[in-house]
């Protein structure tokens, strides 16, 4: 039989509201009824919430998703998905959205309420991942990763990605390419521009040092870089430019706007994530595309086998996903002569 | 004298980690081990987590905050910010999302983990408010209200920014005008509508049927919505639309460079709300902007005050913000003829 707050209001001599606010901690319930509430709740063995639920089932059914950028337009369209796939496996999701990796390894916010986290934006080398170890919490990286090689990880191949896009480019014919690429202390920023140098060296070109830049993966990045990049003598001035996603190459389209440049008579640009923006008119981005929705479908299964007797002790697993390019309009072919 | 796992372990007969891995249900440890390390906890009034934590103390620092449509470009501008305010009165944050007001009331999500609840997506009529009331979790309406004239509320005047559209069309000499609202049964959708009804009829100017358009908040209901205004004959066609909010706005200016049309030359165009995108250079939208800095703030203000000894009795408050013009480049002057 469930004992309710009925139960503990008749053992306790007060009415059933009285209970609800005692073990609420209402203010205007005396120390004195709080007291004598929380003895009858604890002699009954009274759970009155889901925390007390949990803190006797050890099971909340419930993930944590970090992330620490949810301006950027990436992640919302991430964290869709990612409910719902988690929504089919019985867990509710919770979103925390902390300045820094370093913010939320510090805080308590992850513990005691939830099962599991899912991590968005893990920098490399971040405490993160250890910490939640510590306190026994499984995770797994979505998207980036921390790069020690620890967790279950549901990512794109961005090496591959950043090949792909320096392919494309030198087969059109450009020569004289620039990268805007993302933070070096994300596994995507750094492994999308390793790709692309790779892909540039594989047809026997290099970047120039000038032609390249680097910033958070932000609007803001790819206005700052194309200015850099306007700012050297024409003759040095890049066709092309790779930008390290596409919230940056956006930037860059909208600098190009700023500046007077047409795109792509004057200048080419390639992004990478395919987001929904990538396709709007004003944009006809060609990008380096990935299949978002089934990245966090990995993310949550990788996660919930994590979390099943069978799964807890199994090795490390990711799952890695082949990009492709998503030709739209944004890329002019030298070749041509147009 | 704080009682620690060590003590738990020494009463129980078992290792620390054994402690640790018991009271978090880990299936490696028997049933029997948990029995014993639990009723040692229990013995000693051990309390191992955050969630036992607050169990005991009833106070989590935590704020809720239920937004179920993260991926409009409009919400993470809020929740920044949101995130911020709520740091600095020393809660921690975590974001809820759910498909609909519905489903969240129906979830036991919110229970137990959190103080308040921060309603970002509210419907009118929704049944969550009532819900919380039940379940004794203060909230604060942001943005949107549910209509009951029920919790504190930190809005912008949306019939006042409705109307200053419609005066500032009707000034530049338009006349065949349409609008593209939002949902009628959210707060912003219907008082954004009113207010620029009214703006016109103020002007002596009516909606035709066929220039009335309404659906989500979304892109798709901007191109959706601007499609169904060209079918209509030349003669009919509007000369000006406004939007329901920003993202309305800029789903209509892709949706006229798909058919040909020049903004302004061939439409002008007028948003709300004067989010960050409104401002790229491929966009340069004309629209009615308000302080989302403030208005979270304000949110975050009227939460805080409601969760003190002192707050929680006082009448529901409603801060509101004035909205203003921001002038860009999608609204044609008709009196200068050009």
């Amino acid at each position: 039989m469930t004992v309710t707050s009925r139960d503990v209001a008749k053992l306790a001599g007060v009415s059933q509201p009285t209970v609800s606010r005692a073990l609420r901690g209402d203010p205007k319930v005396s120390e004195r009824t709080k007291d004598v509430v929380l003895k009858a709740a604890e002699a009954l063995g009274y759970v009155p919430s889901e925390a007390g639920r949990s803190l006797v089932t050890r099971v909340s059914k419930r993930i944590g998703v970090v992330v620490s950028d949810l301006t950027n337009p990436f992640y919302p369209y991430v964290i869709a998905p990612l409910h719902d796939e988690l929504d089919a496996h019985g867990y509710r999701m919770m979103v925390f959205t902390e300045r820094s990796d370093r913010q939320m390894a510090a805080s308590q916010l992850l513990t005691g309420s939830i099962d599991g986290v899912v991590l968005l934006t893990s920098i490399i080398g971040s405490p993160l991942p250890a910490e939640l170890s510590r306190r026994g919490l499984p995770f797994v990286f979505l998207n980036r990763e921390s790069g020690d090689g620890r967790g279950d990880a549901a990512v794109v191949d961005n090496v591959a990605g950043g090949r792909i896009a320096a392919r494309r480019l030198t087969e059109l014919g450009h020569r004289r390419i620039a990268g805007i690429f993302g933070p070096e202390d994300t596994s995507t920023g750094r492994e999308r521009k390793l790709g692309f140098v790779m892909g540039l060296a594989d047809a026997g070109i290099g970047l120039a040092d000038g032609n390249i830049h680097e910033g958070p993966f932000e609007f803001e990045t790819g206005v700052r870089g194309l200015r850099a990049l306007l700012d050297q003598t024409p003759q040095n001035r890049p066709t092309a430019v790779f930008c390290g996603n596409d919230v940056i190459a956006i930037g860059v389209l909208n600098a190009a706007i700023a500046a007077g440049l047409r795109v792509p008579q004057d200048l080419s640009v390639i992004g990478f994530d395919n987001i929904p923006l990538a396709s709007w008119e004003s944009f006809q981005l060609t990008t380096i595309g990935h299949d978002l929705n089934a990245m966090a479908a990995n993310a949550a299964t990788l996660l919930v086998r994590r979390l099943s007797p069978e799964g807890q002790d199994a090795p490390p697993q990711r799952i890695v996903l082949e990009p492709e390019l998503i030709e739209r309009q944004t890329l002019r072919d030298l070749r041509a002569g147009d």
